[in-house]
């Protein structure tokens, strides 16, 4: 007996497959669900993970539960190994999946650039466990500074941050704010003043896919707080102890947090023709993977390069959901036997915080900065968590922080060791 | 320049380490607290986070925060590696630390007894990362049962526990709620009646320190929530699938919890006479180390021998509280040139529970079960919780769950694999 309604596969529980298996509710199609973990995370928020000022729970959240009264979705946690495109077929760590539609959500992955060779020695922010280590790492070293043995070693309280995007400038913000209101009462022995963070930036300007006000404010922002900006400066080497800098000078220190950029996370499988720079998928106007049938790619992963777009869309989570949406409706059309219709991003604009009540808001039309764009980022990302509870919790911790300048608890649950 | 105030060295931040430093504030003495952790963990909720109702952050508490705003407080973060009697100094992971008063705090660990060399086989629940492996050890194995390659092995679903103390109970409660109000919601296509919780006691009742009507009762709600309980069973051996029981029959399951026993955790180098039976360290009725100068053991650790307690005291949160606060005022006593008081422990009662609105209470002259008993474990589990933020935490989240029944998030943070 075969079921008669077409399967949708999507893989990748982010921010495009979610909400696209959510336009499917009780439609005519019976939708499989894959990710390699359990829960869906908000990914915008990691760096508050790593600093300590919210918990994993508050930021990621079960699939299975996110469509539990979803009749017609299914949700597996599984490696997708890879597809076999002329057979319509995924091979899986939990078996081979068939299916009619395959969504390939499957995000983007650290870009280690020409420091691949010395990715182990570098810490990183793309998920929750890496951010995990980034937070028993730092503490780890704070107790450091104070044995008899090590506390006399640079290394151990600089921090090198490589990267002024959001993720490098958040991240940057948070421990600055750690190290001036909440290090000095839990470590009262110890000499802040030891402790340097520099951000490293190869491009001319901080948030360099930002205006140049938010850029200009944000520079402002982080050296007010303490941050040592360096713009324009590729860093050329690392050796675990001491980060080498382009004019040959070194920067010495144990924790280097590469948020230096990202690259597609492609299947095996997907047709090299359709593989192209940053390790994207090729996709038409409609989502759809060039050279295949019925494969689709949405979210980071995927790129439709046009005039206005020569690059592509940027990586970022609206773009994903957007995609998601739309191909969801243009597959029931299809199914409806109507054509489907090209995709097109509607820019809401974009924002990044550097601290209390500093953050840089670019809308299409107006662009500002300060407490107020605080607030709305503020309330853009707990509105934008998943599921009531994750959005309660979030607050409240929040609130709790902002009172109190006291948030980052710094439990070393698991130690971490590069 | 010498310091002139006595150095005392606490090892271990748990319930006897934190009390005794407590006291100590602004007395005449400087104090050092060294544990290997960053935090104190309330031992007694560590079911909880095995089984997702609560969070790491909300049973444990850095143990810098706690001594703020003691001035002559200082905390390390180190293992202990050995003690030199002969000369007053501890060797440990941050150098050596020489002492005055040396007082061993250092807790309990998990006895296996034959089951030693197949330990790695066998889950336990004596540290946070212990209880999260458990967390994801029952939730990959949920996700497996639904694989089309492992589906139909019975040791994928079934649970068995070892060992009908309150760790073991309390556990076995949890998860039959678990399966009952949780399972079915997350995993519509589970069959749940695959899932067989199995408890095994060696001796003849469940909570055997406890009194009868504590024992009887906690087997009744056990089996009303459909956990096979076997006692006098003493489970034979183990092959990562098989659990052997001592009439030859076997138990298939993947996921066998160890919370059979417990033996002192003391520092290489305290003379070998003053270890005793159950690995715990011989002290007098002021707490000192038999043979031993100004050296002291408090908690699990330590066994005072005598016609009333021929076994030592239990190892309960309660005797290591009044033992720290009891030994620290006998220091104090002493540095005034006064003689010590001997320690006598205060029997304040025990409990235990089971699930929503059932627990067993033995007070010394009152013993009551059921929904009120539920009540006040509680009420004091949330008053003893340290620092005032975990007590809003646990009491919201507890809440939320009562009203609920929906609190296991599972999620699977790092995947554990035996």
């Amino acid at each position: 007996m075969k079921n008669q309604k077409p399967k949708v596969v999507i893989v990748g529980a982010g921010f495009g497959g979610i909400s696209m298996a959510k336009y499917f509710k009780n439609k005519p199609v019976d939708v499989l669900l894959i990710d390699q973990n359990n829960f869906h995370n908000f990914q915008p928020l990691m760096y508050q993970i790593a600093t300590g000022g919210l918990e994993p729970y508050s930021i990621a959240y079960p699939v299975r539960r996110i469509f539990r009264n979803y009749k017609n979705v299914r949700c597996r946690m599984a490696f997708v190994e890879s597809v076999v495109v002329s057979e319509k077929k995924l091979k899986t760590s939990i078996g081979d999946i068939f299916y009619d539609y395959l969504i390939v959500a499957t995000g983007s992955k650290t870009n280690y650039f020409n420091f691949e060779p010395i990715k182990d020695k570098l810490l990183t922010l793309k998920s929750i466990p890496d951010a995990l280590n980034i937070r028993s790492f730092l503490f780890q070293n704070l107790e450091k500074a104070l044995s008899n043995e090590t506390q006399d070693l640079p290394e151990v309280l600089n921090i090198a941050i490589v990267g002024g995007g959001p993720a490098g400038i958040e991240l940057a913000g948070a421990l600055a704010e750690m190290k001036r209101y909440v290090i000095p009462k839990d470590f009262p022995e110890l000499d802040t003043s030891k402790m340097n963070i520099h951000l490293y930036e190869a491009g001319e300007d901080l948030l360099g896919a930002m205006s140049q006000e938010a850029s200009d404010k944000a520079l402002e922002y982080l050296e007010g707080l303490g941050v040592h900006v360096f713009l324009n400066t590729r860093v050329s080497g690392y050796d675990g102890t001491a980060l080498l800098l382009p004019d040959n000078t070194k920067f010495y220190t144990d924790t280097v947090i590469w948020t230096a950029g990202v690259k597609g996370a492609p299947i095996d499988g997907i047709p090299s023709e359709a593989i192209i720079g940053g390790n994207r998928i090729l996709v038409d106007a409609y989502n759809s993977v060039v050279g295949t049938e019925n494969v689709f790619a949405i979210g980071d992963v995927a790129a439709c390069l046009n005039d206005e777009n020569p690059r592509g869309l940027p990586m970022l989570a609206p773009v994903a959901q957007q995609q998601g949406k739309h191909l969801a409706k243009n597959i029931v059309t299809h199914l409806n036997g109507k054509p489907m219709k090209p995709f097109r991003y509607f820019d809401k604009g974009t924002m990044a915080t550097i601290g209390r009540r500093k953050a840089v808001v670019d809308l299409p039309k107006w662009k500002f900065q300060g407490t107020f764009a605080w607030m709305v980022w503020m309330f853009i990302h707990i509105m934008s968590l998943v599921g009531f509870r994750n959005k309660v919790v979030a607050l409240l911790g929040w609130m709790l922080s902002y009172f109190t300048y006291d948030k980052p608890l710094g439990l070393i649950i698991r130690r971490f060791t590069k």
